[in-house]
């Protein structure tokens, strides 16, 4: 995306020197790997974006952006073990590359790695980033957590489900955001409005990354169309459906997320077609709509000129539009 | 230990306390669990107590002494895992109980709630506190990375094995003293002394722990005597006896530290022999005494009363005597 672009430039040269030749190897070396597997990083450039938004020179939020990165991948690592999953940006997961306990305790020193960033900024500053560090870290720990345990649960309602991707997802999106409205020393009211801002737009890109994986056009979505019906995933649709459709469409769909079929064409457009008979591709538009609205409104409210909100819904937008 | 006695057990009623009941409980209740497993308490006591010792409120110490203690109950789910152990304080460990993926996501909570005990202080000591805590944790994470290199290396100096102890024991306890000065006020030398007599006195324990190992008293130990031995642990008296002794007895010590025999009787007994006749016991001892003395002349020169000076030396004699 153009408007990051200026951002993630001067943000990789950073990153590059972040983590310096540090002894032993084998805790330090998993973790230039990680970073060396690229990646957008949305979520440092906006740190950066945001303080420059709020008058500050941008590069004064570099810590703090860096610090956001480092915890974004410590948390790829050890969700990469849990999931037993073997690549990672298309190169070997830190886990199968080295081994379990080396992704376990690298991993560690990354979280603590990710909190020295912040002993940069003077002591109030750095409390009021460690503080928000800290909240948002446990929430997507408790999100993580929940994802897991709602594989197991058949009674997971809505409210819970979207509870569970604010914390997995949303959460780290508006704390990167706030973060740099926290460095250029913005008001109480647009520090909170811009994390809200982020969280908002952070549970509506999910839910539209549902949304896709069901109805998106296989060429431009990046992932297997179809991949959370093959893997039998209860996403907000499945949950949307399973709630409002007729009791016959509920046991269809309960039936078709309990087995595996060798073929899944057939289960695939069968649940398209309850997800859309149900009206739970219309509700989950909706719920989409909902929190893109609310993250435009709280935008309008922010205290920065007009040409730095258009600048904000443009990469809202992009966001939204998947071409970032 | 007598002296700890009454910041123990304030600090138990508070520990009761520390995790709120929260959602969700799958990621909590193991923190609960270890926890409720007890152990002495003698990182966050010595928090306290140093604190009380420099003219301080001991209880305003305490929320550093729950980091200090979350912290090191984090360290050991996270290497529970990594040792494959099945018991920890005789109760099962916490991805025995749970699994691993509970034990990697509730040890990384724990850490950063850990973390989270240091905002109750005011700016400049949050960062101080957090700052020293990092820097510790860090340390940690590297003398865990260390001690499990050093198991497939055949080329380990002296100076690493100290450095590892350092590291992996010593910095926590030297940390933990440290943060009860940070809190009431110490002068600058005042916390450095403290730090580096914990550091001593922790890298001299943890010699005379491995010293023990094999010279010990089986009826006092509290572990079995021999145990680094069959386990072909190479500790600072194998490495001072392979670089010290004949070529002789550095041969047969690396052929005995090769082989797992069944009856492991003879092994034991013909270690113990090289370790004495090649002067490695005598060198162990000697370095062991050369820590203490360290230790114990850094507590000379600091600025508090005689009395409390004795105290600290008697807590010092406690833990090398193991009756702590």
């Amino acid at each position: 995306m153009e408007i990051l672009k200026k951002y993630n430039t001067k943000l990789q040269e950073h990153l590059e020197k972040a983590v310096l030749q540090k002894e032993p190897h084998q805790l330090y070396d998993p973790i230039k790997y990680i970073l060396s597997l690229g990646g957008k990083r949305i979520r440092p450039s906006l740190t950066l974006m945001v303080c420059d938004f709020f008058g500050s020179d941008f590069k004064k939020a570099m810590s703090a952006a860096l610090a956001v990165e480092l915890f974004h991948n410590f948390s790829l690592i050890h969700d990469d073990i849990m999931d037993n999953a073997p690549l990672r940006r298309g190169k070997k997961t830190v886990h199968e590359k080295w081994d379990v306990n080396t992704a376990i305790l690298s991993g560690d020193a990354m979280l603590i790695l990710a909190y020295q960033f912040f002993e940069s900024y003077e002591p109030k500053m750095f409390q009021e980033l460690a503080k928000l560090f800290s909240e948002t870290a446990l929430q997507v720990c408790e999100g993580q957590q929940h994802d897991m345990d709602f594989e197991t649960r058949d009674d997971v309602t809505l409210v819970e489900y979207i509870k569970m991707i604010d914390h997995k997802t949303a959460v780290l999106l508006g704390a990167a955001m706030k973060m740099g409205a926290i460095v250029a020393e913005a008001s109480e009211s647009d520090k909170d409005k811009i994390y809200q801002f982020g969280r908002n737009l952070g549970i509506a890109f999910q839910l539209q990354d549902d949304y896709l994986d069901v109805f998106g056009n296989p060429e431009t979505f990046g992932k297997q169309v179809g991949g959370d019906i093959i893997s039998n995933k209860k996403t907000f649709l499945y949950l949307m459906a399973v709630g409002n459709g007729s009791s016959v469409q509920a046991e269809e769909l309960e039936h078709l997320f309990s087995i595996n079929p060798k073929d899944p064409t057939d289960k695939i457009s069968t649940v398209k077609e309850i997800f859309l008979t149900s009206g739970a591709a219309k509700a989950t538009r909706d719920e989409i709509e909902k929190y893109s609205k609310n993250a435009y409104s709280l935008l309008e409210a922010i205290n920065i000129s007009e040409e730095k909100k258009e600048m904000l819904r443009g990469f809202g937008n992009s966001l939204m539009q998947r071409n970032i």
